[in-house]
């Protein structure tokens, strides 16, 4: 399936001169959205994964049907004030600014193995935090799965000591 | 299957006085959360919706799965700057203060059948605006679905006009 024509690029959003990759006409397809997910839980399966972990608002999107599809937990990462309990923080810089992240303390186990899910892999930084989540639980990355990699926007190398997958590469 | 026993009450949070229901444990489970989206799967299909609705972002927690296993189109509502094409707005009240929310112009079609996901039900100020969004595209909503349901944060009859269900009431 040609999911590239589910993924339309909108112009100067969220901010003059970017492009964004929208990805709601996809999840407004219910054969793209499906092909998508058995996409992701293929990898998930390869990987031995038993924990899902994915970021807010667009991560949750793709992560809580794969979780459900590949019969795995699923473990929240958000954004400060969201999550009511104990947590872990880190910063990142992002394409657009600079941000926090956070996970719940005790979420992860040690040697949980985690696939990260997330829609689009862009310069790198969210998921380059995410991992740093992870890696403070002592649980292990046994891979990172995206929808789109805005290939252009980072080093090629970017996530070379983790297995890693994109189903559409720009 | 007890699901009670997964969700947390925090209290004073997000602000004092209030005690929140932490649904993390629960996706943090995959027999718990399975068990969950099944439910939610089994109302949506009685229904014999063809789109799932969902905000951002804990209704996305869900909607995602809900709308894979059930074979639905999955369409988003979202808080203001977030969805980057022409967008419909509704201004509602919720539990902690007033806000908007949007959802892009034509991605409902008219007589589209709609069951509408999100998590908790508090005073209903968050769904409300959500019906009025989806009738606004002259679609239909066949049904509402939540988790949990906080009843006495809201007259009994709030969503009399529609077919709704929650999987705990508090």
């Amino acid at each position: 399936m040609d999911i590239n024509k589910y993924i339309l690029d909108v112009h100067n959003f969220p901010i003059e001169g970017v492009t964004f990759k929208d990805i709601t006409p996809l999840l407004n397809d219910k054969d793209a959205f499906k092909y998508v997910i058995d996409k992701m839980v293929e990898y998930v399966k390869e990987k031995k994964a038993t924990v899902i972990v994915a970021p807010e608002a667009r991560g949750f999107l793709l992560a809580s049907a794969v979780a459900y599809a590949a019969n795995c937990r699923f473990v929240l990462v958000r954004k400060p004030g969201k999550l009511p309990r104990k947590v872990k923080d880190v910063e990142y810089v992002l394409e657009y600014g600079k941000g926090h992240i956070q996970m719940h303390v005790g979420d992860l186990k040690e040697n949980d193995n985690v696939v990260i899910v997330d829609d689009v892999l862009a310069t790198g930084g969210t998921m380059k935090a995410i991992v740093e989540l992870v890696n403070q639980e002592k649980a292990k990355v046994g891979g990172i799965v995206f929808l789109a990699d805005l290939s252009f926007l980072h080093e090629p190398d970017l996530f070379k000591e983790f297995d890693s997958k994109s189903l559409i590469t720009y």
